[in-house]
């Protein structure tokens, strides 16, 4: 009998890049792909061919009290509403439709009932208005903090047509965003810092509390041939250089062409970073060959959409693998360091 | 701007019986049926139907450090195999056949990438075993415990055979488990109190440790015609009720007839509440019409597992509803108290 746990070799887990944690896992189970599973770990969603003809898109994401929200600063509806919308998120980043969604919540005990069903209209009002339905879920004990897991599984919503993905980028594609960047950012460091009177806190607070998924533009952009997205939970900064690393691709950004709302550049001194490494924008990131682009913008106005913004084009990756560059309005091209701010930890 | 959270109406959860609470999401959720969705919020797992002969099975399952597990008692191999297992226990109840399983896993950060590696080696082995595919998932930080969800997605095993639910036991149904009952709970006794020297101490450690999720067993009581199951996650006395009030039946259990491993008995003095009302088994629990059970034990034998042990009856509902009776072996009935133990929370 294990009296008392051994340690074990290797490294703290806390002192290990994710991504590297990731690959190891991503190795143990490589013998244990086959060719129903398209895309397996790495990419937003797993993709499972039960039929053929018949793809389907899984996801999960699991958001821990403290770590990825904060009571005090959500309310429950909105707490059941931004739980499935990332998932949704995830969906959208495939161009895929989500069908249904299982939800398991681990809970403290001291909630209340009226809090819990409220969590789960938020959640329901989201999946209404995708068509997605919960199927079902569990609730658990959780006395350190709650834990909220959400599964959904969509469907390729275009027939025939490839779903996107974050390794499918080519050089000379145009990179382009389907909306403004920095928003829930600004929305996170109102909460943080009480910052309730600034120019714009309603909007800001808005996307951070209650982000939309991006079904709709994700379905388009398969529609009109785009092949390569993410959705940007960990910003623009964070989120292209995964692009660019899946795809063996650089990136080059113009900083003038990022739609940044004013109301981040007049608040925040810092406004280019809170705009570009600040998560949870849940804005589509794709890139598509310059004609693909044209035909994106026209199927958006047609749809009644706002045409998404070209920020940048692909290019080969240098000597030393994908880099990101951002060209400044003199000119001048600069790499830059990619990387996201960390949400808010414990410690924050 | 929220500064602090106003306590609302309602009570804690900590006071509402777990089913009561899920009974009120579900009317949350009423409305949002389709037809394509035949099982929601109850049942082991959600049944959806993505076309026309296609059924999918989709469970999802939360494990919380210290409320389903401690990490002193269970070493990451096992606790990767018990994680998928309990998922896998749910398709296996409604006797279809697990496809593929996504993970997510919010770790404190101390622990060593070796035991992260040997979580997923844990899991992949079962997963194996069982033809599943491990397609992805995710690392999060979750400072105060290890948090894990598994989500299994299942197909129906034999085309034009119903899925087994809770609510389809029928008056004169004979009831049965596929195996012994109380090792997993015995073997949480033994970590519990230090109990290594008792007799059988590995069998019950190893059904504690590594349950076997009974996927054939499920499978071929489809295919024999079984309509009702259910896996004994709450042991019989709490499982059993579950499919009683789902089918607006009673039932009457022969104590003489349980199948309770003679390890049990010698080692316990309150063996019968371990045998019947521990958690853990994950045998199938399931009801059937007499000829339907014999041609389940020919089936069995032929498979060359051990034939499931017939333990009682199902009968009418009484006047107040569902109730469960337990006939001694002089004759005797009495209704006996449904429920399971409190598997251990953070003060046991």
């Amino acid at each position: 009998m294990r009296a008392m746990r051994i340690p074990s070799g290797g490294r703290p887990v806390s002192e290990i890049d994710e991504f590297d944690l990731i690959e190891s896992v991503r190795k143990t189970m490589i013998l244990h792909r086959t060719k129903r599973l398209t895309q397996g770990i790495g990419d937003d969603a797993a993709v499972w061919k039960p039929r053929p003809g018949h793809e389907l898109v899984v996801t999960n994401d699991m958001l821990i009290e403290n770590v990825d929200f904060r009571v005090p600063w959500i309310d429950f509806r909105d707490l059941g509403h931004k739980a499935l919308a990332v998932n949704l998120s995830d969906i959208a980043a495939m161009g895929a439709l989500p069908r249904m969604a299982i939800i398991s919540l681990g809970l403290r005990g001291d909630e209340r009932d009226r809090e819990v069903i409220e969590f789960y209209q938020g959640m329901n009002g989201l999946a209404r208005q995708f068509r997605t339905v919960i199927a079902g879920g569990d609730i658990s004990d959780s006395p350190l903090g709650i834990v909220i897991s959400v599964t959904v599984i969509g469907e390729s919503s275009a027939a025939g047509k490839p779903l996107m993905l974050r390794s499918a980028a080519n050089v000379g594609d145009v990179i382009a965003v389907t909306g403004p960047l920095g928003l829930a950012a600004a929305g996170l460091r109102i909460y943080q810092h009480d910052l309730r009177d600034i120019d714009g806190a309603p909007a800001m607070r808005a996307h951070f509390d209650r982000p939309t998924p991006r079904i709709r533009e994700g379905r388009l952009l398969v529609r009109c041939g785009v092949r390569a997205a993410i959705d940007l939970s960990d910003g623009l900064l964070g989120d292209l250089p995964k692009i660019c690393e899946a795809s063996g691709v650089s990136a080059t950004i113009d900083a003038t062409k990022i739609p940044i709302p004013s109301s981040i550049r007049w608040s925040f001194t810092d406004w280019f970073d809170v705009a570009t490494r600040g998560g949870e924008d849940f804005e589509l990131l794709f890139t598509a060959k310059p004609d693909v682009f044209h035909r994106v913008c026209r199927a958006f106005r047609r749809a009644g959409l706002a045409e998404p913004c070209r920020i940048g084009e692909i290019q080969q990756a240098g000597s030393d693998g994908s880099e990101i560059r951002l060209r400044q309005q003199d000119g001048r091209v600069e790499t830059i360091e990619p990387g996201a701010f960390v949400h808010f930890g414990p410690k924050s």
